[in-house]
């Protein structure tokens, strides 16, 4: 059999990028890992995104929160003879399991515990990008990205980020924007950026970008109602020169010209 | 023939992202519209990457810096009738084509002149995502991407977003660091950079990722060679938790964890 026969060497581990929701933004090199893979390690839900899986496939699902030891396990298995797929949404370098694997990777350097398992990062399209081409190009311009979660890092570090990128007039994706256990994270956000952005700022809700349910606002700072944000919203804040109109199908537009004023304006503190 | 038949009604035009490079990381949507389409028009540069054209297609390749001439003249052909591929490298929302197409879009939105026309913007893979996967997950928390291209904004505005990015200890992707026309920017990004973080600050150089001579190393902000830069060059710059380690096989590593010290360090300044 030839899961058996791939078990008695060291395997291999890739950490693949599903993209945002649809296999038509998921990468041929993701697709391939996908199916040569004996095992797909993940958090519940992008496990289900994968798709149809292979006789020969195991399936380890996570809950989520749990990244250091998906990672650990990940890469005992691969260690043991198995071709891993570690499944991210996304692009797994953004705030997705990429780190959390290269971080293991490091934490057991050492001891040589991984030494001789390949490991290979593949990337993908990220969630940002895909909301932004739906709606235009939000992102068009100079821009941050920054996760609103403060489960690894202290709220006065997002905090920060947020003064700092409202500061230098950027373009924002909001990652991880709201969840059942963070649910003031997002409107404490909202009040920070509203003290250097007007209220009639342009800014787009993105749920589920990509997937069946689908769907797109464009909103204001003032105006985006927190109760439909979920893990699976993506929030693009637009900077003070983002654009937006109606074309004359009734289709909504948004986007940041590449170009800037020569006497920048100030922000509204 | 096909093409003239395709002439006698209103096209479509696509904003196609190919990706950084390889065919590995670009999207099934990306290649089903090149396929499909009848005209491409594009930079020279990125019109090669395509790769093979079937017979009832046109390539209309343009010189760099003429955007908004591109996506009108784009516009106007789908307009004719013509199934048009803008093509885009990496991500066509990130410092690409996608807001030159709507710009123009949104100047002639009163004329009606294109409002026929069905105009999608197909995500892809940016090259910061790409490169940071190359390496680990230098991008693994809060990022900005800056283009340091002074054509279309004033230099100010880029050193202010610098400053600001600093201050906020992002990871800071880079893009456009360098070109002929602009030899000094990316000295004098550096050398504000350095007014803030360490000399010894991580950085990653990554040339023509996912080309075939795609070179990549890992140096300091100190020691960031701009002889070896060009606009193939994507620069991602650490944060003050960037981590970087060598393992066994003697592969560098570079990653920023996702959770960050309870006690934000301050930065040097």
């Amino acid at each position: 059999m030839t899961g058996d026969r791939a078990r008695s060497t060291v395997g291999r581990l890739a950490v693949v990028g599903l993209g945002p929701g649809t296999r038509e933004w998921r990468t041929p090199e993701a697709t391939q890992r996908l199916r040569e893979a004996t095992d797909l390690v993940g958090y519940r839900t992008y496990l289900r995104q994968v798709g149809p899986l292979a006789e020969h496939q195991t399936i380890h699902p996570f809950a989520n929160r749990r990244e250091a030891e998906r990672a650990a396990y990940a890469l005992d298995l691969a260690a043991a003879g198995g071709d891993v797929a570690v499944v991210s949404s996304g692009d797994p370098g953004i705030f997705a399991m990429a780190a959390a694997v290269v971080e293991e990777l490091h934490r057991e350097n050492a001891s040589g515990r991984w030494a001789h398992v390949p490991v290979t990062i593949v990337p993908g399209v990220t969630a940002a990008t895909a909301a932004a081409a739906r709606i235009g190009a939000p992102l068009g311009h100079d821009l941050c990205l920054i996760s609103l979660s403060d489960v690894l890092k202290p709220w006065s570090v997002v905090e920060r980020r947020i003064e700092a990128a409202a500061a230098g007039d950027f373009v924002i994706g909001f990652y991880n924007p709201l969840s059942r256990h963070r649910p003031w994270q997002l409107g404490r956000a909202l009040e920070v950026l509203g003290r250097h952005r007007a209220a009639d700022t342009t800014v787009v809700e993105a749920h589920d970008v990509g997937r069946p349910d689908e769907r797109i606002f464009v909103t204001t700072l003032a105006q985006v109602e927190p109760a439909r944000v979920n893990m699976g919203t993506i929030l693009l804040i637009g900077s003070s020169t983002t654009q937006r109109f109606t074309d004359a199908s009734g289709r909504e537009w948004v986007y940041t010209p590449r170009h800037y004023p020569a006497t920048s304006p100030d922000s509204t503190d």
